[in-house]
């Protein structure tokens, strides 16, 4: 039997991309799969908006619709405008929800997501508590946030204490979306079940690894927020920081939200900075939104180093641009030579290869040497399987999965306070240095990148 | 630049299978490809031929025919009638041969295949010995034996001794044609280039091997020979054994016949045996040439164990049969449990597995896990290769290549003499005691060789 769940979400920022693009889809289809039986949701908006044409916008990123659904879901939507850091309006939304509540019989567990710009985030966590909105009476009360969270450790840390002083660190769901479900458990699944790779994991059989982080566009309508982000604020911080976590944590003693986050931030506090690089995209000053003499890196690549037992000596090269040949993202470990013997001196072979595909498609290779049939001739060889043959392409969207971990209390693949703040402790000591920021063409990496694999008689994958 | 070679093939029982099957198609694909340049062929047969009959019955066998190259042939081919244990008869051969090689302005290299009965091989090698056929004054001297090599280990010595003392050792090339150069590079390859395996294969990270010849078909035409041998001499003894040292065997230091002979005898002399049963099945006392109380084996499971520091502990079982579900050939090894530990003792997963594939298809693939998509659930799937993809379905056959190892004079593919008295030893060994023969139905396997893997807790993979 599926199990059953009851929320009233509440929706912080309704009329925004992410509420319309991830997640009305992604409650809808918890609604549509009967998983989500009982909710109501509460979607708030800055500005006025006419009502029907919100409902039409909302129900345009839905797909394979189901009018009955969509009509039921819609009778247990609320629209409220209010500015977010008027504190005067709180008891209304309060009032509201318990109206609602009312209204569809609900259990009371009470999700606020914050889909809004992140200087709100402060405000709106001041103001909820003051309306008694932190706790729920009959149910939970659990507060989401999307990225960014912060933008220095100062910042970080200035956000927490303020979120901190409303709800206890259980009631905190900080998402990092290319963290979703799926990966944190299919790379663990691959890591931990496979005996194969465990006694390969390790300083002794790893020559290096690379994280890339490629997308082959620029900054879109995003510049002037970009601006003040940098490539290295925007994902390095958070999700390049935790997939080098999810690949060099110890094993958790199993496979819950406390072990995993233990884990990681113990990987992230032995991450020390070899090198970095920044770069700039040629055009990209042009952009909307963009200073016309901006210093704002479009492209990172950093070398980490992680000080400890398993992984002294082995090269992390994180790579991150816009603007750069494919858009992709994946981690790539290389493992040393095998000793060149058997043919007397002429080794023509390549070191074995794990790729672990995270975007476009989901899956894992291993290139492997093996003999051409009729000469000794060595070549390299992909062991692939096919993910969508195995699986079918009906991967469950991340927010889907992330809000079904909201509702159920599971908090494994959200970033605990310890861990954005060690993300960003890295991530300050990299930027606290002035970098010069090279220029590149679109479709290229700059030189400075190359050269520092070059150094080390190492090159990008990509 | 391809390499040219130059040989005077004398072949004893030209009329047979083999030299109608495999010997011909093989030398004419070398002329063809022109590798094999300069040559001619002598064939015996015991009993008078018509010669236009014979040059048809030699075609048939050759595919995508270019009949230049066949009437080439054919004009370097000699027939010779003969009875191979009259010494009376070999000078003519030599008188023929050196004929032949003048007349095609040949090199003196000659290579003495004897695809006749095992029966003839000691007469044929005393008989070349008097006439002075050991040796050739120009060039090299070399002879091919096919299996059976030997019924036992006394037959074998005798059959080793009575060789010595007409040829030294490296004039002597024992075929395995499962053996093929192919598979023992290709497995070679696979372990000592690829650095993701030698560090797993060993007791401490292998639960145990199986190695697997089964056929869908039973003796046919070869009752009568059969009847003398059963599985373990026919194919335990040599092809399985074989197998077990490729895989088992250490590193050797080059790729070069001495230096892999000397690692698989010394596997070799390790191996022990920890059990053994014997099948026959149903239907075979009736078959043609078997005698109707016949306790002939048409089946052998063995239970191995090689005593050294790399395998002490981990079993290798050996399974061959005739008239079984399927026919392939196959090297299973299974890795060891990966422990359970982040699902809180809620172990589904299986271990790997890794599949070296030698029949029908050459290949290998691994079975790791993998998460389901949307649930927790772990699943095996198989990482492989498209052999055939890759490469295409282009492969030599075994004959041509074992041929041009002769003609270059490389071992490393051919049997040595302490290599197939060890394997004989191991043989006699398991065949002292007497050993009940249980009955199978054709497609199933004796119960008995189920319940050997069952005390263990393991099963067969066939």
């Amino acid at each position: 039997m599926k199990p059953h769940y009851c929320a009233t979400i509440v929706i912080f920022g309704v009329t925004g991309d992410l509420s319309r693009k991830k997640l009305f889809p992604a409650i809808y289809k918890l609604a549509q799969d009967k998983v989500l039986d009982d909710f109501a949701i509460i979607g708030m908006s800055f500005s006025p908006v006419d009502i029907p044409a919100l409902h039409a916008e909302l129900k345009k990123y839905i797909k394979r619709i189901d009018e009955r659904v969509w009509e039921g879901m819609i009778q247990r939507f609320t629209h409220l405008q209010m500015d977010f850091s008027d504190p005067g309006k709180y008891p209304l939304l309060k009032e509201i929800i318990g109206r609602e509540e009312k209204k569809h019989k609900l259990c009371g567990n009470r999700l606020f997501y914050l889909a809004t710009l992140p200087e709100h985030f402060a405000s709106i966590t001041r103001n909820m508590k003051q309306a008694g909105l932190a706790s729920s009476a009959a149910g939970w009360s659990r507060v989401v946030f999307e990225k960014p969270f912060g933008n220095d450790i100062a910042s970080a840390k200035k956000l927490n204490r303020c979120i901190a002083e409303v709800f206890r660190e259980e009631q905190v769901y900080r998402i990092d979306h290319y963290l979703g479900k799926e990966l944190v458990q299919s790379i663990s699944v691959l890591r931990f079940t496979n005996l194969v790779l465990e006694p390969l994991w390790n300083r002794k059989h790893i020559d290096h690894v690379q994280i890339i982080l490629s997308e082959d566009f620029g900054v879109e309508k995003r510049g002037k927020f970009y601006e003040k982000q940098g490539a290295v604020r925007d994902v390095v911080q958070n999700h390049m920081l935790q997939l080098l976590a999810l690949i060099a944590m110890e094993a958790p003693k199993h496979l819950t939200a406390q072990h995993i986050r233990d884990e990681k931030i113990k990987v992230l506090r032995s991450v020390q900075s070899d090198g970095l690089v920044l770069g700039q995209y040629a055009g990209y000053r042009q952009e909307m939104g963009v200073t016309p003499d901006s210093a704002t890196e479009t492209f990172a690549a950093l070398k980490l180093a992680i000080a400890n037992q398993r992984w002294k000596g082995v090269p992390f090269y994180l790579l991150a641009g816009k603007y750069l040949r494919e858009k992709k993202t994946l981690v790539y470990i290389r493992f040393k030579d095998a000793p060149c013997l058997l043919f007397e001196g002429k080794c023509s072979f390549l070191s074995n290869e794990l790729v672990i595909m995270i975007q476009p498609n989901e899956g894992f290779f291993l290139n492997v040497n093996t003999k051409t049939p009729g000469k000794m001739d060595i070549v390299p060889v992909k062991m692939d399987f096919c993910h969508s043959c195995v699986f079918g392409p009906n991967t469950p969207d991340a927010y889907e999965n992330l809000l079904l971990d909201v509702i159920r209390g599971d908090q494994s693949v959200f970033i605990r306070e310890d861990e954005v703040e060690e993300s960003w402790k890295i991530v300050d000591k990299l930027l606290k240095k002035k970098h010069t920021v090279h220029p590149y063409a679109q479709g290229e990496i700059p030189q400075a990148a190359k050269e520092m694999m070059g150094k080390d008689n190492r090159a990008w994958i990509i």
